[in-house]
């Protein structure tokens, strides 16, 4: 048997109230290791995983990133989420081009290798596929954060600003929006308004250090900061300056928000403040009464995070959060709140304030607008109920 | 025959001046890609690895960091550097404990439940081997950037405030020290000052969102923040409070630094401001001339970096750097300077100035006062050389 702490009473406000001190011979190598390798992997015993639905088109499918076993901010490039409607293609990135064409002066193509020797930044940016907890928003919970919100990752990506590569061909008049088209056989492509375009898009290259990973785009892609994930177009091989919305498949058929009165949303681009518990939550269970930290992660599409609050007794009272630093535009911000479970039945919901001033909604108000026909773009607040026997779940 | 710009005369102030459009029919995929996959892998096309040295002794040996190859300030957590003394320990978690005891009320054994019930914080820092770029200091630069620098990583960390640990067992009179000790076979093991202790330190689990990585002490390790990575323990299980520094094998026989007197400095634990130049470097071609970015990595063990200053003369003028948002304490900072390459022969170097005002020496100014007979804590200022023919080396 072996010696543990028993007593799960940790208080962070109350001092020290850990149970009686075993001390053990902890069992611990006694042999030298193993040598260094040129690229790492993770330990054996970390098993968590991207979420992939049964799809009898795989090749059009997604994956999701597991929330709930993710800590910080910064998502594994191995565990981002990835949306796709007709595979990963595998690209040789020595063969790759970028072109910019259409109301410019001086239509250009741009090798990997130029784009490598351009001016870059690098920016921590979330991105959140608009379906994103889609299911909530009509009656169907998932069951846990990575079911409901893992659509949604955060890297640090670097690449050229679009505007440099504008700069570059130089706009005609009447240049009003750009179309941007991927490489992958579907030839995915979303119109984006000049005027973002010009602002914080980037022609990115690098996520977390090094070059893309496959599913995100390698070996360049748009990062299009605080808006819709497929406006982030992957394995991005052509911008087009237009004169005004091309409507192409993805923003006519798909990524449009079919409101109660027959009508659709278009050209939502900017994704709302947001967020999600990420523990304890659904698919979780609790030891028993006692200290538990309450955390998870707020974002929102138009800038920095101003407040989180969390209720832990079903919305009555809302306290405040502590954010985690740096709080970053466009960027995934860590919260965290200490709990004392009495061992009651309850529930826990966070909402965040943005720094417009934004409050996130609940799903009853953000439903009596718009309606339950669409599920993109839905940021109502997440409730996790907490039961008697210490198990969490979604309703 | 591919369609490719020849051309390679961006200029970022001067606009415009690429070379003629080649539209190209670019080959792209016309067939679905592959299917999502549970934990993702980088492209086969990339290659970037971390440098092992050749040893006779595998199992205590170092692996160095591609710092030429990375973007961004975030490391990859499968190219982060590695340094260990008797190998990487294989650690179940399940059976892993971090004992606090020594002068304290109430000795504690933590397991790592324990350990992720508690609070958490979560910051980006800078690790940094007293000994990277030692070569520098005793006259035998090295050929590139990971070569002489690549003892260097940055990322984020998730963990408890060690205070929040000492806070539980409490503090006995007379408590000025701790000794924290790996579960590695060799017990690699350092004193570290209570100040500090309670200060900025972490009990780390996390390392880029998942759990760290075997080689840089999964399931826990100590951060020390701004600190020689060597105080920074892996594999931790044992933290001792105690009164006085406990003249470990790694601050007697290792980590001390000689100086001219015959004396040895001890306890040199903070890393003081440092950068280099990662492109171009040695190793490097420039393929004619024109414009270039020059980018590189600067860091402080103190706080903050307050001005990179780069010199492409020899030395005569120095040009402010552009800084990556956000610029983080104890963290890498990346910065960029636009550079035209007139074709004649030249050098590179840069120098960075903290928020404490300390300025980076030229390793002339350092090398007088610390003479020749160490190699750890070097931080002078690295020259690059750049050649007619384009090529950049260490000399």
């Amino acid at each position: 048997m072996r010696n543990r702490l028993t007593r799960r009473t940790f208080l962070a406000t109350a001092g020290a109230s850990f149970g009686a001190m075993h001390v053990s011979a902890t069992g611990f190598p006694k042999e030298l290791g193993a040598p260094p390798r040129p690229y790492g992997e993770r330990s054996p015993f970390e098993h968590s995983v991207r979420f992939l639905p049964k799809s009898s088109t795989p090749a059009s499918s997604h994956s999701r990133t597991p929330l709930q076993d993710l800590v910080g901010v910064i998502t594994p490039s191995a565990l981002h989420y990835e949306v796709h409607h007709s595979g990963v293609p595998e690209i040789d990135p020595r063969y790759h081009e970028v072109m910019i064409h259409g109301l410019v002066e001086r239509p250009l193509i741009f090798t990997m290798e130029d784009l490598h020797r351009l001016p870059s930044i690098s920016r921590i940016h979330f991105l959140e596929c608009a379906g994103n907890s889609g299911g909530e928003q009509i009656g169907r919970p998932a069951i846990n954060p990575q079911r409901s919100h893992g659509l949604l990752s955060c890297s640090e990506w670097t690449g050229v600003p679009l505007r440099t590569l504008l700069e570059q061909v130089g706009l005609k008049p009447g240049a009003t929006w750009i179309v941007a088209e991927g490489a992958d056989a579907g030839r995915m492509a979303r119109s984006i308004p000049l005027e973002k375009a010009v602002d914080d898009v980037l022609v990115a290259y690098g996520q977390n250090g090094e070059a893309l990973r496959p599913e995100q785009g390698y070996p360049v892609r748009l990062i299009v900061p605080g808006w819709e994930g497929n406006t982030n177009i992957k394995w991005l091989r052509r911008v087009q300056v237009v004169d005004q919305p091309y409507m192409t498949a993805y923003e006519t058929g798909h990524y449009t928000d079919l409101m109660p009165d027959g009508t659709a949303r278009q050209f939502t681009f900017v994704m709302e403040a947001k967020s999600v518990i990420t523990h304890p939550a659904g698919d979780q269970q609790l030891s028993g009464t006692g200290f538990y930290e309450i955390t998870g992660l707020a974002w929102s599409g138009r800038g920095r995070i101003a407040k989180i609050e969390v209720s832990t007794d079903g919305g009555r009272r809302w306290q405040d959060a502590q954010l985690n630093e740096p709080i970053l535009p466009k960027a995934l911000t860590r919260f965290r709140l200490p709990w004392w479970w009495d061992g009651k039945e309850t529930s826990l919901q966070s909402r965040c304030t943005d720094e417009t001033g934004y409050l996130q909604p609940t799903r009853e108000e953000l439903v009596a607008v718009r309606g339950l026909n669409a599920t993109d773009h839905y940021n109502g607040i997440k409730v996790w109920y907490v039961h008697a026997d210490g198990s969490v779940s979604r309703e």
